[in-house]
C-alpha cells in the first residue's frame, strides 16, 4: 500500500493506494475518525460489488454503519438528490461528529462530499473511489457539488476528505471504456508535471491496460501525488490549479457541443490534449515530436486523438467562448512547452484556434 | 465609525459599526472586493427601507448591482429558497469573482451566506445586518444555512464574509419587540466575557433603549468584539464557542416546547439566562447577587425573566434532552461563576435541573 499526502495545513489528509485494500477501510477509519456512525453513500451498481466489504470492515471496528443509495448517473447529480440524502442522514441519526463515506465514482463522490460539507455545517468525509477517473482525479482536491439545470457543478464547495482509499482492484469491474477514459487523465499528469512519469507510461502502458496491480498502483499513486502537489499550492483554484485543465478547454467544448451524449469525459479530454499540443506547436511553444508522443499514448489507450469531422469548428469555438472558465471572453489554454511542463496562455486569438481546429 | 476585527488567519475580516454608515458600503466594497457584480439578497420589508441606499452606494463606485428578494420569515429559510436564489444568481450572471451581499436580519444573512458558500464553490460574501440580533450575533461567526423540516439549521456551512457593515441607525425601524430581543444577546456578552461591559450596560441601559447613536454603537461594537474573540479562538465550534450558548440550553427548549410560536429567540434566551444563573447558584458556582443583577437587566430590557407557569417542567426537560447539542444524552449548561466569567458544565443531573425548573 502506498500513501500520498495532500498538504493543506490543518486540512491535510492522506491518500492510500493499493491492491485489495478495501477491507482495510475500518482500521484506517479508526485511525482518522472520531464519532460512532458512518453513512455510506453509494449507488446500486457499486453497492452490489463492494458495499459489503466496506461495511463489514467498518462494523468490525465498532462503527454503526448505515447506507444511502442514490441512482446511478450524472443526471441524478442534482440538489434534489442531495435533499433526499439530508433526509437519509437524519433518518440514520448522523450527528456532528459522524462521517459520510463516498463509495463509487465521481458522481457519488461529488454528491456525498456536498452532503458532508453542508450537513450540520460539515461532518467528516471519506472518499473510497472505485473508478480510475475518481481515483486519479475527482476524489483528490476537495471539489464537491452538484449540477444545476443551467450548467455543471454550479452548486458546490471546496471540502476536503479526512482520507481517500483507492483500491486499484476495484477497476477490474469497470467497463473498458471507463478505464480508457481514466487513462486520459493519467496521461495528462505526465504532460503537465512529470516527464519521467510520461516516459514510464510509454514503457509500461501494456501492463497498465491489463490492470496489473503494480502498474495501476504506480500510475494511480503518481497521478494523485501530482494532483496533490498542484492542489496544495492552490487549494481554491486561484492560479496554478488551472494547469489541471490541460486538454479541458476543447474537451469541455466537445462535451457541450455534443450535449454530453457522445463522449465520456476522458475521451473529450484526450482529443483536447492532442489539440492543445498542436496549438502549442502552431504558436511555437512545442516541438512536433512532443505532439506525436502525446497522440501516440492517447491512441494506445484506445482513445480518440482527433476531432470527428462532423463537428463544426465554429460550434466548438462558440462552446469555448461560453465556458464558465473563460474570463472576459478570452480563450485560455494550457499549452505544453515540453513533456512535463505547461504554461497557462490567456487570450489566444480565435483565428489561430480556428485554423488549428480546421486542420483536422 | 468603529472597526472590530475578526481574526481567522487568511479568512480574517473587519466589522464596521456606526450610525448612518449604510451609504459607505460602496467605498468599503471597493476596498475589500474584486469582481464586477453584486447580488443584493434581501426581503421586501428591508428592501423598501434600505435597498436603494445600499444599491446606489455600490453603483456609484462602479459595481453592477442586481437584487434578489426572498419572502420575509423564518418559514422561508429552506433549501427551496436557496434553489430559487441559485436561479437568481445565474440569471444575474454572477460569476466566481463576484459577490453576494445580505441586507436584512438573521434569516436573510443565513440564507444569503449559504448561497455564497455554495454558488460556484463559493463567492465573496458581505453582511449588512439591519436588526440588532443580526448585528450582535448572527452576522458574526460564519454560521450560514437553512432549516430542514426535521430541525433548525441542519443544512449549512461555516463561511466567513469579507466584511460586515452594521449601521446602527437601521434599528430605528425595528419593532420594539425585536430591539428587546436583541438586547438579550447584548446582556449575554457581558455575562460570559466582560464584567466592565455588563456594568456599562447597567449604567447606560436607558440610552440604549432610546437607541442613542453613541450607546448603540458602543453596545454593538463591544458585543461584536466579544463574539469575534470567541469565534477567533474556535471557528468551527469544537470547544470555547459553546459559551456563546449561555441561556440557550433552556432557551431552545422553550422555543421548541412552544413550537417557535410564543417567544422570539431573544425572549427565550432571556429566560434561559436567568435560569442558568439560578442553576449556577443552586450548584454553588454563583452568588445570589449575581443572579439578581442579570434578572434586573433582563427586566429593564422589557424581557421575561421567568418560565410561564403553564409550561410544564417535564416538557422542557424532554426538549433539552432532544436538543442536537446534547452529547450522548448529557444535559450541558453554560453557567456563570461571576459576571464576566462562565464555565461549560456537562452532565448536570436531571433532578437538579428539574428542581430549579419547579422553583418558578
Amino acid at each position: 500500500m502506498r500513501e500520498v499526502s495532500v498538504s493543506l495545513g490543518s486540512r491535510s489528509y492522506p491518500i492510500y493506494v493499493g491492491p485489495g485494500i478495501l477491507r482495510e477501510v475500518g482500521d484506517l477509519a479508526r485511525r482518522h475518525l472520531s464519532g460512532e456512525r458512518v453513512l455510506v453513500v453509494t449507488n446500486p451498481t457499486v453497492a452490489s460489488l463492494y458495499a459489503a466489504a466496506v461495511e463489514e470492515s467498518l462494523a468490525a471496528v465498532g462503527f454503526v454503519v448505515r447506507r444511502a443509495e442514490i441512482p446511478d448517473g450524472e443526471e441524478y447529480k442534482t440538489l434534489a438528490t442531495v435533499a433526499a440524502l439530508y433526509d437519509a442522514a437524519l433518518g440514520a441519526e448522523l450527528e456532528r461528529g459522524d462521517t459520510v463515506l463516498a463509495l463509487g465514482g465521481g458522481v457519488v463522490g461529488d454528491i456525498a462530499g456536498f452532503l458532508a460539507a453542508t450537513y450540520m455545517r460539515g461532518v467528516a468525509f471519506v472518499q473510497v473511489p472505485t473508478t480510475l477517473l475518481a481515483q486519479v482525479d475527482s476524489s483528490v482536491g476537495g471539489k464537491v457539488g452538484v449540477n444545476h439545470p443551467w450548467g455543471k457543478n454550479l452548486i458546490g464547495a471546496f471540502y476536503q476528505p479526512r482520507f481517500v482509499l483507492a483500491d486499484v482492484r476495484t477497476l477490474a469491474t469497470l467497463p473498458l471504456r471507463e478505464v480508457r477514459a481514466g487513462l486520459a487523465e493519467v496521461i495528462k499528469y505526465g504532460v503537465i508535471h512529470d516527464a519521467a512519469f510520461f516516459a514510464w507510461l510509454e514503457a509500461n502502458f501494456e501492463a497498465l491496460l491489463k490492470l496489473s496491480d503494480a502498474a495501476v498502483e504506480q500510475a494511480v499513486a503518481t497521478s494523485c501525488a501530482i494532483k496533490a502537489a498542484v492542489v496544495s499550492a492552490d487549494e481554491t483554484e486561484k492560479g496554478l490549479r488551472a494547469i489541471l485543465n490541460f486538454g479541458h478547454t476543447l474537451g469541455h467544448a466537445l462535451e457541450a457541443a455534443t450535449r454530453y451524449e457522445r463522449f465520456v469525459h476522458g475521451e473529450a479530454v484526450a482529443i483536447g490534449m492532442v489539440f492543445a499540443a498542436r496549438l502549442a506547436r502552431r504558436l511555437g511553444y512545442f516541438e512536433p515530436a512532443g505532439v506525436e508522443r502525446i497522440a501516440a499514448l492517447v491512441r494506445r489507450a484506445g482513445l480518440p486523438d482527433a476531432i470527428p469531422p462532423d463537428i463544426a469548428p465554429e460550434a466548438l469555438l462558440d462552446a469555448m467562448r461560453r465556458d464558465k472558465k473563460v474570463a472576459a471572453g478570452q480563450l485560455t489554454f494550457i499549452l505544453p512547452e515540453a513533456i512535463g511542463k505547461v504554461r497557462i496562455v490567456r487570450g489566444v486569438p480565435a483565428d489561430i484556434v480556428r485554423s488549428v481546429l480546421v486542420e483536422y
